[in-house]
């Protein structure tokens, strides 16, 4: 995988001049974390309380704010091509930032940027206006180019012979928190330089979509929903698979799982050229619904993923913003019986441009059939 | 180490909702991540873009607002005693706090609480004020209990435990993040759970404070600064001392390293009942200044310590609160000469009340002289 090259982050920086003054606003402000990453390739060591920076003004030159004692890192991780304009302590770092703004612009921020800095900046500029990229700019980093479509199918495979993987290692028996640790380990030695989450949740723990692992035993009998996923290259793998202990699946967990199994492809199909969030949400949703099981499936339908595992697009009803080709999300759906076990099927999909053969391709493509283990 | 228990954050809502009565506030709103791990113990699986919030007011009951899916989790570890209002996707989230809170009400928000939530919060309820712990109620973490003076003392006698035995270690000829993975082990194998930074900066990256560890190899004749701390037990470690590669010491390192241990000397001595937080960086800076290095003191001398790794008193100029009975924090002056090395020593020091036969304590104790590694 050849490195991000400078001229990739100006054009990412000159795509989202673009998006803010289509959108009315007077520039971005862009905080450490993914969006900084995304737009410099700086990962400041740790993110603190001092104030850094991208400000991305819509029809001026980007300059970075950053603390003075961490210039030496930013230059260094930077190259050349980016103005850098250093505040010492003791310095009013926000009066620093508002000399570079329109008294009465609008900015778009980080959702991350700390309230601690969006308050400053409030302070220091009372005539401005400030949105958080989710409301105004959601689809800032949602397109995605080749580049970054290649890391996240390289994520996805490598999550799915994690997968393939786990099948073949015992589950009866041993805790929840070991299969979990079994799959971190996979994910590591099948590329991952970073685990974010690896969910197993057995039994009853299943109707809990967030339940993470713990020290429940896995026994013959229970339904087991895994979800799993890191960072790869810095790119995000996500998916779910729920399998069965032990070969007497009931009837009922096998109707729970063909509902889920039918939603998630459903979700699938609604990935279309003009097809809005929602549709998706709803297309998934309706087969949940029709099955009577509508109550039971809790969450939305799917979040984006990219330089993080979850940011916009979300699929939910009420998101009535069109997909475009090349965005990325999970499609999610599950359905929780509480006190007894959930099912959930997750795929990462991304979206083709209009005249394109396949309207959509799964970077998950491991079986999505209710799998028996030991 | 017992487990703090319920009856602490009990105690800890308590005084913040005090400390909010006598700033004029109508409450505070804590955000994922140390503050709401403070005030509830809980400490979500990961800080997603979905709502989740403490909201404590000065007076009444608090009630915990979390995403649906995170209910169960939130519950499990609450135990009891704490009001809970699950929101799910689709809803209003900032419209379900807002009937929580007065109309125009002036609240404290964490530090880190996202901006995307912030101004959702000021969109929901506009005639609202709202301000950073940092700038309204800097001290609402920073005064420890005994149960937490106990944690962080025991981290920092693992700090010094590493220390001592990274001393024994080879450095010439190795590459600065060898060290620095040495440092993380002996962190952990001294009962850190957790490794925040294990700074290993030698000869002319020394003169960048917040230098990490890279792939320049370790000569003989390096001053090189070593910086390092984790959690332990949820308390952290954050301590510095600067080694010598070999015996040749030249006058110039000697001397550096004198003023700086002087400096540290006298920040620590000015930690007394009455004095502010910037007659301590004052203290420090004044024996810098009079050597004639006061340009290459480029850092504020401490910052606190408590959940995590930089938190409020910050020891710096400006900062005109008292330091009380109880806070902890780090005095760390330093001198960097560019192209050159820097010099760095810190300990974590406590405050004690007026009329206890010490003033304070030093709760890193290891050889502050300028050592000699191989």
């Amino acid at each position: 995988m050849r490195p991000f090259a400078p001229q990739d982050f100006v054009v990412r920086r000159r795509r989202a001049a673009a998006q803010a003054r289509a959108a009315g606003l007077a520039g971005i402000l862009v905080a450490p974390g993914p969006d900084l990453a995304y737009f410099t390739g700086y990962v400041p060591t740790a993110i603190l309380e001092r104030l850094t920076m991208l400000v991305l003004p819509a029809d001026a030159d980007p300059v970075v704010v950053v603390p003075l004692l961490e210039r030496g890192d930013l230059e260094a991780s930077l190259g050349s091509g980016l103005e850098v304009v250093a505040w010492k302590d003791g310095d009013d770092e926000y009066a620093t930032v508002a000399r570079m703004l329109q008294p009465d612009g609008r900015y778009a921020v980080s959702d991350g940027l700390w309230a601690l800095h969006v308050l400053g900046l409030q302070r220091a500029l009372p005539g401005a206006g400030f949105a958080a990229f989710t409301d105004v700019l959601p689809m800032l980093r949602a397109v995605k180019d080749a580049e970054e479509l290649s890391r996240l199918s390289a994520a996805g495979m490598a999550a799915d012979a994690a997968f393939i993987d786990v099948l073949s290692t015992r589950f009866s028996g041993r805790r929840e928190r070991d299969v979990a640790d079994d799959l971190a380990q996979l994910l590591r030695s099948h590329g991952h330089q970073h685990v974010d989450f690896t969910l197993v949740c057995a039994g009853e723990n299943g109707a809990n979509p967030h339940h993470d692992a713990g020290d429940r035993v896995i026994e013959v009998g229970d339904m087991v929903v895994l979800d799993f996923g890191g960072l790869m290259h810095g790119y995000g793998s996500d998916t779910s698979r729920t399998v069965h202990v032990g070969e007497d699946v009931t009837a009922e967990e096998r109707e729970v799982h063909d509902v889920v199994r039918a939603a998630q492809q459903a979700g699938f199909e609604a990935v279309r050229p003009g097809a809005t969030c929602q549709d998706v949400d709803r297309a998934a949703r309706a087969v949940i619904t029709d099955a009577g099981y509508g109550e039971r499936f809790i969450h939305r339908t799917g979040h984006g993923i990219g330089t993080t595992t979850h940011e916009p697009p979300y699929i939910v009803e009420g998101e009535e913003r069109p997909i475009e080709a090349g965005m990325c999300f999970s499609v999610e759906p599950g359905i929780y019986l509480p006190g007894r076990f959930g099912v959930r099927i997750e795929d990462i999909v991304v979206a083709f441009p209009p005249g394109h053969p396949q309207r959509a391709l799964r970077l998950n493509d491991s079986p999505r059939e209710l799998l028996v283990v030991a």
